[in-house]
């Protein structure tokens, strides 16, 4: 699957021989690790000592997990974790997307320019110190109070940081556990320049493509291979993870190690019923559409259908994803369970007099600030959030512009993204020099211009005014042939010069966004006043009627920071029918039809006569995982890597609202197939050494 | 607004100075329209004379209604009823929907080859006959014995028809009503001879366009003036209405007469959220992608927007019809009426023993075979309705074959849409020398099979049969390239041919349908005996449950067959602001950007000199309408025409499930503006005339 939903890693030592389906359903955080219920359920000791050793070998990418796999640097992740460092680094004449990367040695290793490689090395606990901040406001006062203090406790940190010799500067970023009823300081060891190894042809990483995405069994060498450097050499990693090339046996216990994105399990009744009636509806319509603009503009030549489709990648993706999160919600079942849990935990707070004196009833809360933002989601979608616009080009127009008067700002007073903290990031992505395509980001521009008109309708005022006299056409292609926004030194120049260079630019890009800026403001100023402002406040107490309710024996939703669980290497039962953990080789070419994207790279139709056409290739899990565990190490209970995470099957995306035990299964590439493809396929003799393989 | 889901008929004359807004719900068949409520409550009187009258003055279009408005076989409608005709008399040198159209006189008058005109001239109730033939029966056997009789009183009353030298040959189609509660024979004169004689440009017809769609106030001159002809000559239509420039006035009574297209009013909770839950949000992904396909096609070139325009904008119609239903599903207050409404109901029938023992429990018999119907809904929408495939020349090509197999069966045998009472049509299509275009063609089909692969798997049989070795581009392109099927002389051989001709053909697309048949002939059959069979036998017994209770005081759901309904000329309250009843000329010019679709035509800028700014355009009622009302007339209480239904207001779109009082409008031309448009604009003078405009 792709970037956003996907796997979770579990590694473990058989110690019994068939373990039966249990449901090992959890995504832990490393301070609250389970390892008492593993030791009763499995025997396996989990000791601080291996927690440690597979956090420091776990790797936070932009939009993924991956893991260190041997002393020099070299990271293991997902090929559609690098498929946009592939396209960025590709050109009409060179699709590296489409041909696959080896770059032989570490000289011909090259930058993925907007990647970065984040390891979590400290968590502390600032949960008392954000409840001193809030403490007697009102939900909007401390709204903003709780911004400021999350600034000041990252600003501190990083400061602190750069003065630790043994540390040296870290990156600090706070995580709302819980739904405010923890918040936590991450220390991350950041490296900035990561390079490409190796990546496999798109065929045999993506064999089967979209439709094949979110399935098993399953044929997909989905891996890629990259490098973190440090001041212009491969990286000292001696924390890594050792590969076991054997890969792990059915029933074994497996752990899943990585960072899942997001999840909505603790969410109230009102909140999914806004997913479920109004955000998801609407941005599948949008995206179904935006999928038919694009797949439509890839048929008009070899070179448009090249540049379009990582894009078109992520967005297939996320539809296949969304898609399945409506189908969950419109389970009356699940929202029938949800109203049961919510009820049960009201009359538990309705028992204990004190607290409910001291909570209220956030339920409704909540309620009434959905009802709020139901009124708000349109023009907040389009004007603020950006489906009224889209595209690198607009997309860098608007960071410039709102950073110009962020940056003006002390720093506790600025809109989060904004902050000291996030701006080293900023600058990195303006500074990339990757390919823009003007055709796309006309189809975007246009298609966002487009459906704003109808959906805010041609009277709003900001449409009126962005539409009086051109089409969305007119003024799309108007926009994007007159920018220079495309030239890095251009976006830097306008970075560096502040608010003065933004103010006197008449790049048409930059009048745009301006244009935009007014009400953009306000919309925001009212969502987080009228809608986050109380749901914050509302949540962070059904949170405390949580703890008192059960502890902290349940786990926090995802948030794209470090977790751990455990599972079993395990098929199951669809339709009546038994589904096997593990695929084979030999049905990659039985399966195979000459076209895309069933089509089997002409390297690995010549090596087909010198494989083991019984070799494992992928397999499945019963690990909790969600889009985000991307690349994530399958880890066993000795510490070694034997699977790739990369997928999870369809079922495992109503994960994001409940864990489906007969169901739910995560998908990962066998490490004996990496073998085989770095040995008997590429011939990618360097890298199998670095990674033990004989 | 477009074909589907539009508009309803009111005239009145005012006999009060103002009448309150009023729940004027319902869409009253002609046997059972409710004078005597009429009478009561706004003094006026509809006899049987008034209501032969408009019912012999409305006309049934393919997809819409209109009305006779001369006595030489004048008829009028909407633009958008006449688009497709104006499209197929197209070329790339002449765009009729760009452009317009004026015969200026008679022998100028163009044939729309796919159009018909249908008159009601008889109703029949055949309840007792169609209860006979299925009573005692299983549900299975009684739904191939239901429809059995409905062929044969089809056949049999065409077969008296053309004996009767008084009415001479009619169309004769059954109809259901109250969801089995009634049959009826209706008969009706046909005209298949019809010539276009005047459409407006599109830029006028459909001001606002997509954007502006279901939306009032609002400023399209949305009409299209027919001929109908017998013989070769203008028919004589001594029936018809007379037109009445005036136009309404504020709170007038008015009437439409017209064919509502479908409602799913008296639908059970069950039946409600399988469309819910599967099938407005499938249909709603495939259609948002379809438009965006059509919309990057459009942009390809000048040529490519003239020839996708028909389909797009018919498509864009429904994506926002389907929108707003599945909004209305999603309003959980929705479900719970009807979920009330449903209890009550079964209590009633439980308060009757001798009722409740003779129809059991026929809500929980839909719910079972929705159940089924859920499993189906994915093989049975791609490979038997045509979602796998789709376009003009698989369509054909699908018709063929089944038609070759259905033909060599008797009458009575065949599946409904091929008995002898239904070839006629069928032939006319075929026969009819419309363009085809083969990129939009490629365009559907490669659509439609990317698709099925997607949804059904790359692994169900048929995928895998159709996609062995070819990708979906390729097969679309070589069938689409190598079929003769668009020359309709071809068309006409293979049905001509038979069956033996069928067989023996190579016609790629012929190949390609017959590969297809087997398994959408099985799906089909499992479909009408595991869904329809059971869902047709529970819901006669719940519309016994409900004529027990309420007799006839409630109106059936719409069928595309004609019904009366009253209303008056009111706007309606929208975010605490008063929407008024009327627009007016000066607005177009002031709303106009120059930029489509807000440009006003050369035409009209030219004569808005000579215009009075003041004069009314369009104008909201509450009167009661549905998609298939398009084109249809507004009526006062003398019979008048005094305005041309085209469109609702967005909250009309909720008027599929229930009738929302305060918000549901309908939205009409004003007859005022129309003379405007003929007289002092397009210079119209014949048909003027003929109009009665002096």
């Amino acid at each position: 699957m792709r970037k956003y939903f996907i796997a979770a890693v579990s590694a473990a030592l058989v110690l019994l021989t068939s373990i039966p389906a249990l449901a090992d359903e959890g995504m832990w955080t490393y301070h609250d690790f389970p390892s008492a219920a593993v030791a009763a359920k499995f025997g396996v000791t989990i000791d601080q000592a291996w927690l440690d050793r597979a956090r420091l070998g776990t790797i936070r990418l932009a939009n993924c997990t991956a893991s260190f796999v041997s002393p020099n640097g070299l990271i293991l992740t997902n090929h559609h974790c690098v498929e946009s460092c592939l396209a960025e680094l590709s050109t009409q004449q060179n699709d590296l997307v489409g041909n696959g990367f080896l770059a032989g040695d570490r000289a011909k290793e090259r930058r993925c320019q907007t990647q970065i490689a984040d390891v979590l090395v400290g968590m502390t606990n600032i949960t008392d110190r954000i409840a001193a901040a809030v403490a007697g406001k009102s939900d909007r006062t401390a709204n903003d109070a709780r911004k400021k203090a999350l600034t000041e406790s990252e600003q501190n940190c990083e400061a602190n940081s750069r003065k630790d010799r043994k540390s040296g500067p870290l990156k600090c970023e706070t995580v709302n556990l819980y739904n405010g009823g923890q918040y936590w300081l991450y220390q991350y060891k950041r490296y900035t320049d990561v390079r490409l190894v190796f990546a496999p042809e798109r065929d045999i990483a993506a064999f089967g493509g979209d439709p094949d995405n979110f399935q098993f069994p399953r044929w997909c060498l989905d891996m890629g291979v990259l490098r973190a450097y440090e001041n212009g050499k491969p990286a000292q990693t001696p924390q890594h993870l050792n590969v076991n090339f054997d890969g792990p046996k059915a029933g074994e216990l497996v752990f899943v190690s990585g960072h899942p994105g997001s999840t909505d399990r603790l969410l109230t009744v009102a909140q999914l019923e806004t997913q479920r009636d109004i955000d998801i509806p609407r941005w599948l319509l949008r995206a179904a559409e935006l999928r038919g603009r694009y797949v439509q503009y890839a048929k008009s030549s070899d070179e448009a259908a090249r540049s379009v489709e990582d894009q078109l990648n992520g967005l297939e993706n996320s539809i296949k994803v969304r898609r399945k999160q409506l189908d969950a919600l419109l389970d009356d079942k699940l929202i029938a369970a949800k109203r049961d849990a919510e009820t049960k935990l009201r009359a538990s707070v309705a028992a204990d007099p004190k607290l409910a004196a001291a909570i209220g009833d956030p339920w409704s809360d909540i309620a009434k600030a959905q009802a709020v933002y139901r009124t708000l989601q349109l023009p907040l979608t389009f004007i603020e959030n950006g489906a009224g616009w889209g595209g690198h080009l607009a997309n860098y127009a608007r960071v410039l512009v709102r950073a110009a008067d962020e940056r003006a700002k002390a720093n506790t007073d600025r809109l989060r993204e904004y902050t000291d903290t996030a701006l080293p990031r900023i600058e990195q992505q303006l500074a990339a020099a990757v390919p823009i395509y003007p055709e796309i980001e006309i189809i975007r521009l246009t298609f966002g211009l487009e459906r704003m008109r109808e959906w805010l309708g041609p009277d709003h005022p900001l449409v009126r005014e962005l539409l009086s006299k051109e089409s969305p056409d007119e003024l799309a292609h108007r926009l994007v042939s007159g920018t220079k926004l495309n030239d890095p030194s251009v976006r830097l120049a306008l970075w560096n010069g502040g608010r003065q260079a933004i103010d006197a630019s008449d790049d048409p890009m930059i009048v745009f966004s301006r244009e935009v800026e007014p009400e953009a403001r306000a919309l925001r100023k009212r969502y987080d006043d009228e809608v986050e402002a109380p749901v914050e406040a509302a949540s962070e107490k059904i949170a405390r009627a949580r703890f008192a309710a059960l502890g902290t024996s349940v786990y926090p939703d995802a948030t794209f920071t470090l977790r751990l669980n455990y599972g079993t290497v395990q098929g199951w039962r669809e339709n009546g029918v038994e589904i096997a953990p593990f695929t084979h080789l030999s049905r990659l070419y039985e399966r195979a039809t000459g076209a895309e994207p069933f089509k089997v790279p002409d390297r690995w139709l010549a090596a087909k006569p010198r494989l083991d056409m019984t070799t494992r290739f992928d397999l499945s899990t019963n690990n909790d995982i969600v889009g985000g565990n991307s690349g994530s190490p399958l880890i066993n209970a000795k510490g070694e890597v034997v699977g790739l995470v990369f997928d999870g099957n369809i079922h495992s995306i109503s994960g994001s609202y409940w864990f489906d035990t007969a169901m739910n299964r995560t998908v990962a590439v066998d490490t004996t197939i990496i073998r085989t493809a770095l040995h008997d396929v590429y011939d990618a003799r360097a890298l199998a050494e670095e990674l033990g393989i004989r």
